[in-house]
């Protein structure tokens, strides 16, 4: 038999309206009922009928997340700490993955809506601006992730990338490399940010930036590795050699890393190496690696709070624009003994 | 404007009954209807309402994975293989994590279910079988997925974790070790699998069986490679110390790596060292790692299939057990030179 919210109700001598405020956690209900009710709950193993609770409030209390790759434990991890912020509120996450292609993401985009998503949260590949101009029409919430796009005024959770690149290659700096070359991610707000930063950092110590020393990667979120290795051996063929490498993410490095040692060269005594997303592993690398760290957790609760709050706004709130810091962590792919 | 069916059956003077069985993939329906009405939804860019498609199949098109940890790699390749081939079906993949916790899984099956599930795939941290019993009951269809339960008739897709055990240990004798170790995963069909494996090759190769060599982690998939580190230090106690170490997982071997190697031992000279798992970033570790590849990809496959089967079929299928043979990986951390 199914248990309906009037059997609890009745069985309590309290309103339904009550019983109802109790399961979505309503502030005008008392500690003592509230606990009567949900004791009761648990004893007759009630479910809320969630398609109920839809026709209701309208809502479908799912929430999806595109990212270009799940693999990628920087987006993993995001989606873990988003997931986490929105079961408490009741929300479901749907994932999907675009895998770097926006013609999947734009396909993904759709289906998603036509499912009817409370609210987007996209890490977007794309350069198409139209579907997200068409969701600001239709007020249809999303955040974007750690890609913001040009044109498009949407909220927005991410790093500071440029401060970012400029932390990394400034570490190199300070550790005595004086040649300092950048694998580079694609043209989108963290691989533009990132090269900006990067710029700069030569610039205020007066060092030497040449397009030799940039090597770009145009996917950089799916064997990436493999992408990381190559572009190590176009840098390899300079003369003379980078001192130090920054890589737009971390297994870019890696990659970059496997090349460095099979070629005989030493990390970092003769190429100081660092990558960017402080990866769960990077400590256990055949050289452990240092890294900017991106605070991907940080980035899940404030996009999966921003969502939120798009979604139970009476009115559609103002766009925000949420920035964190990143930092930097040392580990031995730079230490490079000053005094040899 | 919101683009309906009958706008689209009007425009091309077809019934709704026959645009609704293009849009469900419906076998009756003839290759140049089914070509012109795709055509007209792409112009209109109609979504097909979900919530209407629900109401009239009584499904949600919804699945829902819980998984130990998402940041496991290998669950992470589960839901990638699994959203693929659910997604071309027009279904959606809800993710949860239960941290290997029991009692989070139990809500996070309880919450799932509210939600309308049309199946569920569990990676079940948990003894009690009562809610498996309690699906089976109401035909809730599910699939368990890498850890079978004892006295529950579900439907499971996992490896042959007795054979996976078998292959890595003896792969270690077969490079000459004599002192096998095992550092082992919890009380479950994994976990006691692998274990059985480790013992069967021990003993068919005529080598010493000791618990002394056996350690045991409780969880094994959330903060791994410190319980990994950790339980290589008491295998280093031992007297006289272990000379090969089979891993439950991979993460525990990583653990184990940084053990040996801090105490300054040779991988593979001193203790050659072997993981399960076979995750990306093997081929860059500190000493690229051998491993038992788990398969994950077909895993994900085959459960989703499994699900798809039983949501779709008119009766309840008998269950299904689908147990994949896994395979033996070899990089340097076990290949020791044989004549020295």
């Amino acid at each position: 038999m199914t248990i309906r919210m009037k059997d609890i109700a009745r069985d309590l001598g309290l309103s339904q309206a009550t019983v109802s405020k109790v399961l979505r956690d309503h502030p005008d209900i008392g500690e003592s009922t509230r606990r009567r009710v949900l004791e009761r709950v648990k004893e007759l193993d009630y479910q809320p009928n969630s398609l109920a609770r839809s026709l209701v409030t309208g809502r479908s209390f799912l929430i999806g997340l595109i990212a270009p790759s799940l693999l990628h434990p920087f987006f993993a991890e995001i989606a873990i700490a988003l997931s986490d912020v929105i079961r408490d509120r009741g929300y479901s996450l749907i994932v999907s993955s675009s895998e770097e292609d926006a013609e999947r993401e734009k396909e993904e985009i759709s289906r998603l809506l036509g499912r009817h998503m409370d609210a987007l949260i996209i890490a977007s590949v794309g350069s198409d601006i139209q579907q997200f101009e068409r969701m600001n029409s239709k007020a249809q919430p999303y955040v974007l992730i750690d890609r913001d796009l040009d044109g498009v005024d949407a909220n927005f959770v991410g790093i500071n990338d440029k401060r970012a690149g400029y932390l990394a290659t400034e570490h190199l700096v300070s550790m005595g490399c004086r040649r300092i070359a950048h694998i580079r991610g694609q043209d989108n707000s963290p691989g533009n940010g990132r090269f900006e930063g990067y710029k700069e950092a030569l610039r205020d110590n007066n060092l030497f930036f040449s397009n030799d020393y940039v090597v770009r990667r145009n996917y950089v979120d799916i064997e990436t590795t493999r992408r990381g290795a190559e572009a190590m051996r176009l840098l390899l063929e300079r003369n003379p050699k980078p001192d130090g490498v920054f890589c737009f993410n971390d297994p870019l490095a890696i990659g970059a890393m496997s090349t460095i040692l099979e070629s005989g060269l030493r990390i970092p005594e003769d190429i100081a190496l660092i990558g960017c997303g402080n990866l769960p592993n990077n400590d256990w690398l055949r050289v452990p690696l240092s890294s900017i760290d991106q605070r991907s957790q940080m980035v899940g609760q404030h996009a999966a709070e921003l969502a939120l709050n798009l979604i139970e706004s009476k009115q559609m709130p103002h766009t925000q624009t949420t920035v964190l810091e990143p930092t930097l962590v040392i580990r031995s792919s730079t230490q490079k003994k000053r005094n040899k």
